[in-house]
């Protein structure tokens, strides 16, 4: 690809970055290129990726692999929708389900969210695998069918297609092999190609921090949210980063029609006390969404105006609309409880007075996942309707024998180490400690 | 292998270092047992390779991955010969011939030199090359054989067994391939492995340092030979690095017959000024390994019985025996000049007067390559008559039109570019600069 200026060989890119030197664009895309084409060796690859784990990159080098990884498919062209696209994601959380409140928020106020999504995987959960709870709802579009549900309703939520971002398949699948998942370089260059390819004029990006978060160490979030940024806006993206508290699940449940469940009551404006930290998630990210798209004129303007499309109905509306369009049965909407049916299900209920003083939520995360709701390698099954309930908020007041969690599981012989990890990890307390604020900083280029 | 104790992943032996933490024992032989049995993939070890190229070793796990390695394949078991097994072993140089001198000397003395040699790559010659220019000379012996030409004779002096060290071959193939060769730590491994599979009870390394070393800075040879004198000790080997200058070629003649000539002249007392060099070399690294072996009180003592048996014809008688016994034809030793017949001569004359100040003996090493002396490639050919002959030493009095280098080949539309590479890098200069002593640091346990 390169034979028209001097030859790049793959080695001495290599080379430089193993001794700390910077890459030129020409040598990224010229190695980039050879992954791709599988003219690079594994092996060779796997020696830059952890000589990139050791080294780190420049904000310019960042960018440029970011580019031709994007570049190295098919990308969603969205300029025919002729509206400010714009997208949210998530660095992972537990409960969080804020993707199915937030793209109907934006596609009501006008704008088009082009969302491709990912699966459960690790102590986390996957935004397909709720959505495909929904009888009939199908994530697996091609590009040309997502720009027709989007044109017709503001949004889509599909699944990553077989072409997009070839290049982060085979570099995700050789960082796993070779212990390099970590860097927060590549974890920027793996995320950000996948959202730059839908084609988006805005990103916000919420980098959780906390005992649930994929990122421990405040500091380390915050890197991690500097690198996105930057990489986003050299690549024509205006892009946000709001770094957020996960410290306990989000909202009232985790799992995966349960999760679903919780939206479709907030969307209808059914009220309940553990619904109000994702509510308030997901309206500041939305308004973050509408002031990059203009429809604002700041980001707490935009929140107010995404609590009141979430209020009026005009949210659900939108749900309901692409709902139907990707296949999808919304009878079982009108009353998701009673859609919501577990083979077995257990209560674990506080042994003491006091206060709900916290957990390592990635331990909870993969409680919720041991009892079916998500999968340990990848292409494996999830169930349905497994998934806990939280009853507490961290620094709420407890009173011996109050259900603390409710477990769902469709298969009775899950529920014993679920129960036991979430036994050992919520910490009951004399009295309430700080908690950390939902929303802790705001980057922007 | 690891099947009774606790289950080492290869991949968490990766995390291990990547992140900068000392591999235990276990870990280290575990993984080096996937190596060999090739149930870790190339991209893993490329990944451990890196990370160990950036994050170091430890004296212990550096002692423990040389250990591993030695034992992935046959070694040599020495017992047998009931004497003190010592060799030596170089990092490379150009004109470096002495291994053809210390070994007959130190069996002279009544010592065991188990001899493993190499090929020459790159810009310097390999013992294998120079040895197989005298007709019918065999370097490709068994172990077995091996052992009845030292229990004959005191020495032998062969090439590497398919099966000695397997894991080097597999390793070094990989970091050639992943950019990891110049690791320190890796080189240790690598040359130690090899040694230590000899069954050596003492042995003496000569660590090059200058233009024409492996390792052009001071603090980097000298590092490395730290690196290996501990490594050689905690495996048991009575280990000493001779840290020495190579910043012109070692003696007179650079190329592989015309080496030989020079070693039967010196062992048959012929005189030659450019000889010195080569000489004193030779008999420092005997004498220690004499010291070792307990023939001498001292090092210095040990070169002085080195020096005796230079001169009165022992460690000649020695090495026609060795030839013989190998299948070499000695009638080619009583006039070495006289077979050496190479296709063209040229000859390379001071074009001024002054004093011959320096030279990038690198430089000079990869010009004796191209005049067909050595391979570029692993299993090419090389030209028995092809290399130069040096007429002058830094430091010397030239005048202008005297002869400097004198260029053999076995053809001579080769001669051009060495020719010019030599005479661009050999500098004349108005006075004589500080020359570096011969012998720069003895480095011991």
């Amino acid at each position: 690809m390169m034979s028209h200026k001097k030859t790049i060989h793959p080695i001495d890119v290599v080379l430089k970055k193993r001794d700390g030197l910077e890459l030129s664009d020409e040598e990224i895309r010229a190695f980039l290129a050879g992954v791709v084409d599988e003219s690079v060796t594994p092996a060779r690859i796997a020696a830059l990726l952890m000589a990139i784990f050791q080294r780190g990159m420049s904000s310019r080098e960042l960018a440029t692999l970011t580019d031709a990884m994007r570049r190295s498919g098919e990308v969603f062209d969205s300029r025919f929708l002729k509206k400010f696209t714009v997208d949210k994601h998530s660095t992972g959380g537990v409960g969080d389900k804020s993707s199915l409140l937030i793209a109907p928020i934006v596609a009501a106020a006008g704008l088009a969210d082009p969302m491709i999504s990912g699966r459960s995987l690790g102590h986390t959960g996957g935004t397909l695998d709720k959505l495909e709870t929904i009888p009939g709802f199908n994530t697996q579009l091609s590009l040309q069918q997502f720009g027709e549900v989007i044109a017709a309703c503001g949004f889509s939520m599909i699944g990553q297609t077989k072409n997009l971002v070839p290049a982060d398949r085979i570099l995700y699948a050789l960082r796993d092999h070779t212990g390099t998942v970590e860097s927060p370089y590549l974890i920027t260059a793996s995320i950000m190609s996948k959202k730059l390819a839908e084609g988006l004029d805005g990103l916000v990006l919420d980098v959780k921090t906390g005992s649930g978060a994929f990122m421990k160490k405040f500091e380390d979030s915050e890197h991690l949210a500097r690198l996105m940024v930057s990489t986003g806006e050299s690549n024509g993206t205006r892009t946000v980063a709001v770094l957020t508290t996960m410290d306990e699940p989000l909202g009232r449940f985790s799992g995966n029609w349960v999760e679903v469940w919780e939206c479709i009551d907030i969307m209808r404006g059914v009220q309940h006390p553990m619904y109000a930290d994702l509510i308030e998630l997901s309206v500041v990210l939305a308004g973050w969404m509408l002031f990059l798209g203009g429809v604002s004129t700041s980001a707490e303007a935009g929140k107010e105006r995404a609590a009141e499309l979430l209020q009026d109905g005009s949210a659900y509306e939108k749900f309901v609309a692409m709902t139907k369009l990707q296949g999808g049965d919304v009878s079982v909407f009108e009353d998701p409880a009673a859609f919501h049916k577990p083979a077995a299900t257990r209560v674990l209920t506080a042994d003491r007075d006091g206060f709900l003083a916290g957990m390592d939520c990635t331990e909870v995360g993969w409680a919720v996942q041991r009892l079916g709701a998500g999968r340990e390698v990848p292409g494996g099954p999830v169930a349905a309707h497994a998934g806990i309930e939280m009853h507490a908020k961290i620094g709420d007041r407890i009173t011996k024998g109050q259900p603390l969690v409710t477990l769902f599981t469709e298969d009775a012989s899950l529920l014993e180490t679920p129960e036991r990890m979430l036994r050992e990890t919520i910490v009951l307390a004399d009295r309430a400690l700080q908690k950390a604020p939902l929303v802790r900083q705001i980057i922007t280029a």
